[in-house]
């Protein structure tokens, strides 16, 4: 049974969408106001938000272009995944103390509804970092397109672009766990580093400073058979260029596009026909039903010591829109937060 | 057994790569010549071409660049599949009388080697229009191309490009067969009546006259499903920006590029991470050794009346090299052939 307090007078600070932004989010596209928490009615809980995920689809649904959410509205908080703690319940899913993920939105207090398909609950003693990593939709995402998509071989040589992200090095992780040799491609030298050292792949491809052709040749000699592409733009087109017999393509996301809205369209389609090849899209939240399979065995890795996380911690709700423009300059390794309690 | 006859004094009229043209194939850029026909040695046959199929691979052959077969060089008989009659035999494999589909080649005779692999024997009495049309690498690669990759289901949206060639006007049948609503798209309004009263399709698209977003709006009303491409450019990406959730796209060819080389990049390609959709290129001589599943199916269709197939037959080796450019100016319905005896 859930317990009830009052929660009145917790003041509840939330970023607003006021102007659609173009490109980076700019002040005046939002404002941080400070409102009361909310109470919650019968059948819902409050929740206090312990870190919020950035991810960048958030950048996507500030847009006004309908896409398997709607955009964030004009005057809305802007929504976001994160992991809080149960303050307050006036239902029977959650209790004071429950430790969930859920939409919390960049706001430090938000309502959930009775809902554990939404709101599910995590152990009270979970790593909250390693369940906003892997334990959610971003490391369902990686599992589910490195496993189902990509379905990498012992021998095979997989490439993994934005290698040093949150996605991307999990993604690796699971292709070296399968026995490929996985190649990174990421922006700049500490990213390199971190994707070697920290993540594990055999390689990692600098794309600023290396050729990517060249350097696709020099790493990926017999072909690419496995390609888990979370940018789109040139460095897909690069990828496709060298790509192996009946390679696959996992389409993860396209953040090269996303403060543009424009999609080149890679030339080097054309080796999917040459090569036997396939690309396919996918949207991890589909296979959510089967998020316990994934989770089951990512754990499994990260106990065996064969699955390491890393995240970049922004503090205060005040860096939110840092952060979440941060996504695009280059500045994570791992998971993007921000820590509002 | 085989049998031998003297075959001295045959005439074999030929035609010969000179030059690697650009674009349309140009009166300098081939020779027709007659030489003696060879004769057979141990191990060998004589064919004579009775049809040789004019494919679009066969242009990309010319252009010196390595493919799944190497290209044809200078001075050497441009390479085409078709079929022929044995007419001397000093092998086990071949008898006189029996006929044959082989690389035969722009020429009136070639010389076979005892490989019944590429060079199969069909019925004597078979239609050698059909084998040309359906029983062979063209209906093979409509077979496995619809079937293996575009698996189209009951009552879903099929749309088929170059759908009154040869390979789109079987692939969009097998869809047909299967149950679903297949629409055409091809230029001009004689082929569009071919593709909805020939073979059965439940709408063409003329793509010189109907705008194609608009058109493939009205026809495909919840979306495309399943897109077989023989075409690539801008009709593939006008087909990606309307693709349904969970679509297939089939690449069998990108025959807007074979003149140019060039292969713009389609934008919509992001359509398949927004809809969980796959794009696939395949060749169907990598499953060669399934070609008798799809001839059975095949057969058994055209038996039934349910898969019609027609030829523009274009006469004499002098016509080999306009049967050929007239695949990129649109002059066939069905396959393409040119008969030669």
């Amino acid at each position: 049974m859930g317990s009830f307090s009052t929660v009145s007078d917790l003041p509840n600070r939330q970023i607003l969408l006021r102007r659609r932004p173009s490109g980076l989010v700019k002040p005046d596209d939002t404002e941080l106001i400070t409102a009361p928490a909310p109470e919650p009615a019968d059948g819902e809980a409050l929740v206090r938000t312990t870190y919020v995920g950035v991810d960048a689809a958030a950048r996507t649904w500030l847009d006004g272009q309908p896409g398997y959410l709607p955009p964030v509205e004009l005057g809305d908080v802007i929504r976001a995944a994160g992991i809080g703690e149960v303050v307050a319940s006036r239902c029977d899913a959650y209790a004071v103390g429950d430790i969930v993920t859920t939409l919390t939105g960049f706001q430090e207090y938000v309502i959930v509804r009775d809902d554990l398909f939404t709101t599910p609950v995590a152990d009270r003693d979970a790593d909250q970092l390693a369940v906003m990593s892997v334990y959610g939709p971003t490391g369902a995402t990686a599992y589910f397109g490195m496993t189902g998509i990509g379905r990498p071989q012992p021998g095979e040589t997989v490439v993994v672009s934005a290698a040093a992200g949150a996605t991307g090095s999990v993604a690796g992780q699971i292709a070296k766990i399968a026995g490929a040799r996985v190649v990174g491609i990421a922006g700049g030298p500490e990213k390199c580093h971190a994707v070697v050292e920290d993540f594990g792949f055999d390689a990692c491809i600098d794309y600023r400073e290396d050729g990517l052709p060249a350097a696709l040749k020099k790493h990926c000699p017999r072909g690419v058979d496995v390609y888990f592409d979370n940018v789109g733009g040139p460095i897909l087109d690069a990828v496709l260029g060298r790509l192996a017999h009946k390679a696959r393509v996992v389409l993860c996301g396209v953040i090269s596009s996303y403060l543009t809205g424009e999609h080149p369209g890679p030339a080097n389609y054309v080796s999917l026909l040459a090569k036997s090849a396939l690309m396919q899209g996918f949207n991890a939240l589909e296979e959510w039903s089967r998020f316990d399979e994934a989770f089951v065995a990512l754990r499994q890795w990260e106990l065996d010591g064969r699955l390491k996380h890393r995240e970049t911690v922004f503090e205060g709700i005040e860096s939110c829109v840092d952060a979440l423009n941060g996504l695009f300059t280059g500045a994570n390794i791992g998971k993007m937060l921000v820590r509002l309690s």
